[in-house]
């Protein structure tokens, strides 16, 4: 049972009968052919040799498919990372140069290091600190530049930016250098890629296809671009009027073999190691448990760090590069019928049957074609309405969002995500530093007690009640001593201060220290501190200190109690207005 | 008013009497007396020349007096900031050397304006990151290092490290060079203190002497070590013997002027101010408060930030070095009867002219005896009852103090800052990402819902309630997506979730992209999501997006709404034990 947590292999593997088979190998011939010039239009993206993404296609997937707990994601090259590796390798060396294909093969080796060791310490929740927003953001910013990135393939120039600027700068000083039979196949097979995504599946459908069948041809609009392109550059040979071709592709399975040590680059990759981890870990999760959903299975966030560091270790050993778990590819090996991580294992021999056997008839592959094949995908990343969903739910995360978009457009991925992280735990922490608090009084006739602001209610001048809206934590203990300093300062008929705690979940050493603070000088002031509603858990912790025993005043059950208890007449209604109350001077001790 | 928010004095001012006079004027000559050794000593520890600690004790004062909030709050040079300014000024140049002194002058002017500037945009909340077990914790390590640190004085023996072993491995290899003259005057002036400070009070009561006025006898102990110290190496030349004394001081009022700009040097030194600032805020506002609450009377925080930042910069531009509200001294300065901040003012003149007049008669000071009044002094701030309070509380936070503590003796005060600030951040992300959810059932025969684990309650197969003990937000928010996942794993019978909110305070975008993926999971296995007890400001927040339309079931305003819609015969209690229930299936559809 327990080998079989760490190997989920072992369980859905006992039950794997003929029909599965079937079904898996059916799957895996249709990712396959989806996957081949996306792998290798992903190492484009990359700056990498073409034959990195076909390495980074096969001994990871037969990897997850030992270590997975998704049934049908399906793992391999994905846009967002090859941007990271681009960005991260290009610190290091050259694109393209022997430097650069190591260090991104480190960066694959280091980041399943890294979360291959997450996964054993359960560390998962270090994913938490990417909140949506930031995520969100970070990829509608990563859809904009890598689709900015392609452009110089779809027009036939040279360009290098990281950043947004950087490329629209370069593409438009370029704009004279433009290659037109580059241009042309670029901007066709933009066209019809943009026509297949959009109008084709309605199209097979009207032609009586099943929803299924429809959207797994739809999704192969980029192969038959591809076909067509290589057929057109051949016959015309285009290549020597300058469109940019794939050329050869070494039909030989990637060498095995641990990347060499250097403690000054593996160092140097490890910051960007890290955020390529959790970028990849968060995405893929996110992929794989709206599929589990689906079937009513269930992904295991912590198992699932294991295999996706085994599945990257794996790409780091065999010549590859980082890989996660791309979100179109999971859904279209879904919507084929894959019932197991069999299929993605499958799918690995497919690849490398392709990179043994097809890659010839690639040679003249124009990388224009590749590119718009890319730019399609990206875009498709690019979530304008979620800038404006979180606009509306929240200016503070849309603050975060704001500054990890612009920061990653200006200033790249890394800065981006940092930015972002960084201040969302920032505007966490002045968010909840300031909690809400509200002064409550009796709903008349009734033992309920709400907001003196919003409703009718009674309330005693001399006994005060604050509900506190928040969990006490340092980084809002301090506002509850102030307030509670603001009310003594303001209220001086009060006798009794009530903090009502129906919403306190937790309280942790700092609160506690401030509830002293303020026990002692409400003591010095002369009034008395009582607490009521106090939950179970923050009640036991209590307990293990000096502060019950030292308060001033009593801890209640209910609110009622402790007015009845406090202020009777208040409680029981049977002050009336104009009447002098409970209150010792004689004033009128209510307000409705 | 508005006038007066920013310039206290106008407001305190005005109400000015004859007999509020005298108070702050005798409070004033007691806190003068006792602060001229004190000025001396610290300017000491901070490894600056003694005139620096007088100058520190002048114009800061003054300035306080006109912006601060608190009335009796006695501004100057302490400890714990003294340590700190010879931390951050020993990075840039030797101590006592002009560099040293300039950027201990630099150190003043930047924590002035970063504070100065923090209480003009109200970002006083910053300070709420330094959680209270790591103060706590970094104050008892700050005092175990400066005690440590003095005993070179004491034992006449010279020692310069900055970390506990350093000093301590220092005093161990010089001890064969100990100066007897100098072990005589400081181990006598440390028992003569250890003494005033345990017994004199006691004593000086049985005498007949009112509580306040032995407090503050006890409290001038230091005075009359000095003066004896000074009689006895005057007539016995000790000096010539070996006994270091304090010699010429000059005796004149600090020059005017602000610090020479050199960028690299304060760059290098702006971080070390940002924390030199932020301990001592939270520091002096914690005494602030604790003495206004005797009073009635109310600290502003943001305020205190401006008043204490312009009080820096008074010191950056008057020759001195880093002040904040000392503790002794202002408890000294309240039990002496100081009714306004006019007392500060009236003690700074006090000073200008112990430097004027006074200085030629501490010649022959010995170094031991203001090692001695440190030693005394900050051993009172290790609070070690502190240290196994916390750990009976929360491991949680014991650890943040652990690691603030260790690595403040080990590596020195800032690292021990910044450590105890990320590690509290951490464990609070940390312990929030995976908060308390329950499963709840009725209590039968009310419209209560508990706890299943705690409590004998009915629960139904078909209708499953999980209550969220936490507000959402993106360290938690997959947490519940996660339970939620093993839920529907689990229970297939269940056709409807109920997520109950009542201790949900607030839910960030995170949160609700995470509801709205629950929603749609559940969808997506044929189960309906509805919601119970969802406060005003989050379902204010719900209101503006499209969750509310797209979710599958409904909002109840009462879980026994909820229950009653969904399950009647369990809410009404018909359903019997062993006979079929609500459920479809027929399956008995409660748990006792």
């Amino acid at each position: 049972m327990k080998l079989a947590n760490y190997f989920p292999i072992l369980d859905w593997g006992r039950k794997y009968r003929g029909e599965t088979f079937v079904n898996d190998a059916v799957a895996a011939l249709i990712v396959t052919i989806m996957l081949i010039p996306q792998s290798l239009a992903y190492a484009l993206l990359a700056g990498l040799p073409p034959q990195i993404g076909l390495y980074a296609s096969i001994l990871p997937l037969i990897v997850y498919a030992v270590f997975g707990t998704s049934r049908t994601l399906a793992v391999g090259p994905v846009a967002i990372l090859s941007l990271m590796t681009a960005a991260a390798a290009g610190k290091i060396a050259a694109a393209g140069s022997p430097e650069y294909i190591q260090a991104a093969l480190i960066l694959a080796f280091l980041s399943g290091a890294i979360l291959f060791g997450l996964g054993l310490l359960r560390m998962g929740f270090l994913a938490n600190f990417l909140s949506h927003p930031v995520i969100s953001g970070f990829i509608t910013a990563s859809g904009l530049i890598i689709a900015a990135s392609q452009l110089k393939h779809i027009i036939g120039v040279p360009a290098s930016g990281h950043n947004l600027f950087e490329i629209i700068y370069e593409l438009i000083t370029h704009l004279s250098a433009v290659n037109l039979p580059t241009l042309a196949i670029g901007l066709s097979s933009l066209v019809f890629l943009f026509w297949v995504r959009s109008q084709l599946k309605p199209l097979l459908k009207t032609f009586g296809l099943g929803d299924k069948i429809a959207t797994i041809i739809a999704r192969a609009g980029p192969v038959f671009a591809v076909v067509l392109s290589i057929v057109v550059v051949a016959m015309l040979r285009l290549d020597e009027a300058g469109v940019k071709i794939l050329r050869d592709v070494p039909t030989e399975l990637p060498s095995l073999g641990v990347p060499g040590f250097n403690r000054d680059v593996w160092m140097q990759l490890f910051g960007s190691a890290a955020l390529i981890s959790l970028i990849g870990f968060v995405e893929s999760v996110s992929v794989a448990k709206t599929l589990a959903a689906k079937r009513r299975q269930k992904v295991d966030p912590n198992q699932e760090l294991i295999a996706l560091g085994a599945s990257s270790l794996a790409a780091g050993v065999s010549s590859g590069y980082p890989v996660t778990g791309g979100l179109a590819r999971s859904a279209v090996n879904f919507d084929a019928g894959a019932e197991t991580p069999a299929a993605g294992a499958f799918t690995a021999v497919g690849i490398a049957l392709a990179t043994l056997f097809l890659t010839p008839y690639l040679y003249f592959l124009p990388q224009a074609v590749l590119a718009a094949t890319i730019i399609v995908a990206v875009l498709s990343l690019v979530d304008i309405q979620a800038i404006k969903t979180v606009w509306a739910y929240s200016k503070s995360d849309f603050l975060a969002m704001a500054a990890t978009i612009l920061m990653t457009l200006g200033f790249g991925v890394e800065l981006g995500v940092l930015t972002g992280v960084g201040l969302s735990l920032f505007l966490h922490l002045y968010n909840t530093s300031t909690p809400h608090f509200a002064f409550v009084g009796q709903v008349p006739g009734t033992q309920h007690f709400r907001n003196v602001d919003r409703h009718a209610v009674v309330t005693s001048e001399r006994v005060v009640t604050l509900r506190v809206d928040e969990s006490l934590y340092f980084a809002n203990a301090r506002f509850l001593e102030d307030t509670v300093d603001a009310v003594v300062a303001s209220k001086p008929e009060m006798k009794h201060l009530i903090l009502m705690f129906p919403a306190v979940n937790r309280v942790d050493a700092s609160g506690l220290e401030s509830l002293e603070a303020i026990n002692l000088r409400l003591k010095d002031a002369g009034v008395s501190l009582h607490l009521s509603e106090v939950k179970g858990p923050v009640m036991d912790r209590f307990q293990t200190t000096h502060f019950l025993e030292d308060l001033t005043g009593k801890v209640y059950l209910h609110q009622y109690e402790a007015m009845e208890d406090l202020d009777p007449r208040i409680a029981r209604g049977t002050a009336r207005r104009g009447e002098p109350g409970a209150s010792e001077d004689g004033t009128p001790n209510f307000t409705i």
